[in-house]
């Protein structure tokens, strides 16, 4: 059994021998996706090294505090008060005038991935167009920035608690916006931080995506969900963090209301999902303490995976409950998942689908944990 | 509509202005799943410039002549006999006194992604160990390595015909000795060039996977192929094929046995898909005449690529029926995807797994077609 293996490698590539039998799949529960876990690929030789990051250009960055005019007005800011911390929500529309007095602000995307659905857009949703073979849709919705601090850092683990509490803020702010936005189907809100993670610029920011269609794959993880809690009467999330709590093995941390993990059956390697151990369907339904301590715990865990590789470029994707959905029993629990790009997705992944995750989540854990119990305690804050 | 547009941008990114009107999403009939096409997202400022490849390191290359003890022996020997660019199979059994004369081998992975499965394995296939919410099953199979040159080449386009040509015929042979191997599900041939394609070796070559069970999204593709066929009468891609000649907007190529086109609704840029205009269940059905050409389109379509885009790192699967189908109206039908490795998948895509192409398949026809018609004839041999 897995469990009962005695080492733990000091580093991603260092099993002790080329060992075919460690090669196992796992099912994930929530996609029903198969992962192949081939912890020995790590000691392949290796011809190339990657770069620390892409080379840099210089631009004038459009998220800099003074270049405001480069993005659209703002729908959302907001403004850490120096004295305690604290923050103001401000209303846009009279944040005009006073343009350079912000902390985290929120922008249309100039290159949108959907076409435009909010209420002021002139453009009315054109019918679908079908063909036999050929079928295509008008796609819209809503692609938004979230620019998280007025400094140019390139990483969630350099801003301030405040900062980042008051950036979490504004995904439950724009998600609420957007689920109430009549046709909205499905919300996410995401990070790219780093070239290798598809970011295009390096001014720390994240995406808001509003569609009006939920994605065929994330419909097949709800029918999923909604099929475990019909038939066994309990979210899906909470028995899997239950499960989680009771084998010991891949959590990271925990506290009265939030657990980091890594999942059982990780598509990629070293991937943290943060959830509340409570049910909650909507990130966007979380009160304000519980949004602050997300975003702390996230913080965290950025910081946690530059320690064990610096300068990672990473992904995160904040899971909720796609207004969409027709999901009566409330089978959907809120979750963010956050990643480094370590490995490149090859020819057999694209192929097959199937993900080949040389790290065991359960190594994953355990590294993360160390990192934990030598953190710094001033970034607890 | 689409195809009526008058422009075609000379670049990937110069479409003349930001027109969210251009998003649109389209069905790809064969895997069930949407993708976003965005044409104007090229035009987005861009902070990174991503390095030609990854730094190389120096090391002993195991594919090289001479260096043939670094890797298990070959399962499977061929040779160009240089008078005449014909070719023999040699029986690797008796090759290993003469190691040295090869053009092409077929090695064991030394770091396989599955466990081992051959008939030569002394392991027995474990039991399948499973628990409510964390199953888990071993999996056995085969990887190969398919070194498709003595030459320290590191792309198909600078091999000579007659290696290409001997390289997909080991494909054949290799595919049809694993489908021949009791509980063996599923075998397809992959190639990773260039490191951000997946590769950790420069030396030019393929790879082969087999495993004993149809990866669930594999599986569910081919159910969409058996329904077409069933509602139809007809293969989805033979159909699909038919269409896409009728509609002259994304073939690349074709002659009177194969076509090479740029699918409809492409889930990554520049995607060209390979394969004969009658229908054929299995890849390694087709005889050593059409093999011969398919390598030869092949290694053209490598070769507009790296006009395209020089020094591209790309990857190509091939699709086969999988050993354990049951499709008896016989739905399936070979092909193989050539795409460049240009956009990182983002968060979006990993937290939706829909994907943003910023490419149309028009756009990626056409230039293709520039290149077919601007090349050099002694290439075509």
């Amino acid at each position: 059994m897995l469990e009962a293996r005695p080492h733990e490698p000091a580093s991603l590539s260092d099993a002790s021998s080329v060992n075919r039998d460690d090669v196992e799949s796992r099912l994930d529960p929530i996609t029903g996706n198969w992962t192949i876990f081939a912890p020995h690929r790590g000691q392949r030789p290796e011809e190339f090294v990657p770069p620390k990051d892409f080379v840099g250009k210089q631009i004038r960055c459009p998220f800099c505090p003074g270049n405001e005019s480069e993005t659209p007005p703002p729908v959302w800011v907001g403004r850490v008060v120096e004295d305690d911390s604290s923050h103001d929500v401000l209303d846009p529309s009279s944040f005009q005038s006073a343009k350079n007095d912000w902390s985290v602000r929120v922008v249309p995307n100039k290159f949108p991935a959907v076409g435009d659905a909010s209420p002021r857009s002139h453009h009315a949703p054109k019918p679908p167009r079908e063909a036999s073979l050929f079928t295509r849709r008008p796609l819209t919705g809503g692609h938004e920035v979230i620019i998280e601090s007025r400094s140019h850092a390139t990483s969630l683990s350099q801003l301030d608690v405040a900062e980042i509490q008051l950036a979490f803020l504004a995904f439950r702010d724009r998600i609420r916006y957007w689920r109430g936005v009549p046709g909205i189907a499905y919300v996410t809100a995401f990070k790219n931080a780093g070239a290798r993670a598809g970011a295009s610029l390096r001014h720390t920011h994240s995406q808001l995506i509003a569609t009006d269609r939920v994605p065929s794959a994330v419909a097949s993880m709800i029918d999923r969900m909604i099929r475990h809690r019909v038939s066994s009467g309990c979210c899906l999330l909470c028995d899997l963090v239950r499960a989680e709590l009771k084998a010991r093995q891949r959590v990271v941390w925990r506290d009265k209301s939030l657990i980091a993990y890594c999942p059982f059956a990780s598509h990629l390697p070293m991937l943290v999902r943060v959830t509340t151990l409570e049910h909650q369907a909507c990130y966007e339904d979380l009160d304000d303490l519980m949004i602050e301590s997300a975003a702390r715990l996230v913080r965290r865990v950025v910081a946690w995976l530059e320690k064990i590789r610096p300068g990672t470029a990473y992904n995160f994707c904040l899971h909720t409950r796609p207004p969409g959905t027709q999901d009566p029993p409330d089978s959907f629990h809120w979750s963010i998942d956050i990643f480094p790009r370590i490995t490149q997705i090859a020819g057999f992944e694209w192929g097959s689908h199937c993900m080949i995750n040389p790290v065991l989540p359960e190594i994953a854990a355990s590294k993360f944990r160390a990192c934990a119990r030598e953190e710094d305690p001033r970034r607890l804050r």
